[in-house]
């Protein structure tokens, strides 16, 4: 028997992604994302939703590009950092240390101390309530050589982690539980 | 120096969700989505993407509605066996085990022995390319019991895991890393 929690957004795992723009005088800004997901295989796109008020919502707008900035666990302080202050009111890659090198495919700028970055330029824009949803086309994905492993991401070095929404806390991907399209044909054995 | 990977949907955390619905005849099916994920907050929304070829796609078309069934770790088998085998040749609720009973508030089964649901119809429906992303509003979420501590859930009761896309491996959410909206505040001390 299953308990009502309410209409509310409870799910595992969400993300915890830099979303990096620049604003209409260059300055390079980036917010958290935890509302968003990789949306399509092809064209390959990642949809990351924005309140309107947030400052690189109209960054987004107005250059009609962004870039996904997945941190390492040992970067969680940075991370959080860009997401519980306003661009508005402070130069947070200043305040962080972390440095803004602009992407060669989009005009949007890459956090060069996070390891892995997904270059997107706006495809859609989809109105939904007080979320709106910027779905990117993603035109590339570069990585530090750091965290590949025979020309692929490895996981294990990469230490993302993950947000979970209820009790606010970030959480590492662990252990290895099963192999995808695999575990699950036991059931048929 | 980053190294470029190509256009390619890689990203972490992605979700291993399953999507449940009923189709024309009233069969109900389930699938798995990682292309997914929370999308607005008010009315609280969840965007699952799915390949119109997909049995459970013209379930949702003509039901409008969904749930989202989030496994716990001990059921990832029972999961990843709904992402390998199609609801047009098998019944994977017989096949697994699984229970599907009907949801009180949308036109959509619930799958009873996973711990975590979200509740859905669809606000919109956004073609994108070879996906296409439903956008359900989250009309109640639902929790085990066993799940929940002092009316929240616990993330470590729950037990979920994430999908890691190359690599195709489900990883469990692991260890706290830092607290959300507060870690940061270190920068400026």
């Amino acid at each position: 028997m299953k308990k009502s929690l309410g209409a509310k957004t409870i799910a595992y795992p969400t993300p915890a992604w830099a979303i990096a723009a620049y604003d209409s005088e260059g300055k390079a800004n980036a917010m958290v994302a935890a509302w968003a997901g990789i949306c399509c295989s092809k064209p390959p796109c990642v949809a990351v939703s924005l309140r309107e008020e947030r400052y690189t919502y109209a960054a987004i707008v107005e250059r009609q590009a962004f870039t996904v900035n997945i941190a390492s666990t040992a970067q969680v302080k940075e991370l959080d950092y860009l997401g519980i202050r306003s661009g508005a009111r402070v130069d947070k890659f200043a305040a962080t240390g972390l440095t803004a090198v602009k992407s060669e495919l989009v005009d949007a700028p890459v956090i060069e101390e996070f390891p892995l970055v997904l270059e997107c330029r706006v495809l859609k824009t989809v109105r939904i309530g007080i979320h709106t949803q910027f779905i990117g086309e993603i035109m590339d994905v570069k990585a530090d050589e750091a965290v590949l492993d025979g020309g692929k991401v490895s996981v294990d070095a990469l230490a993302p982690f993950a947000y979970a929404p209820e009790t606010h806390e970030y959480r590492a991907l662990g252990a290895v539980v099963a192999r995808a399209f695999s575990v699950g044909k036991q059931i048929e054995s």
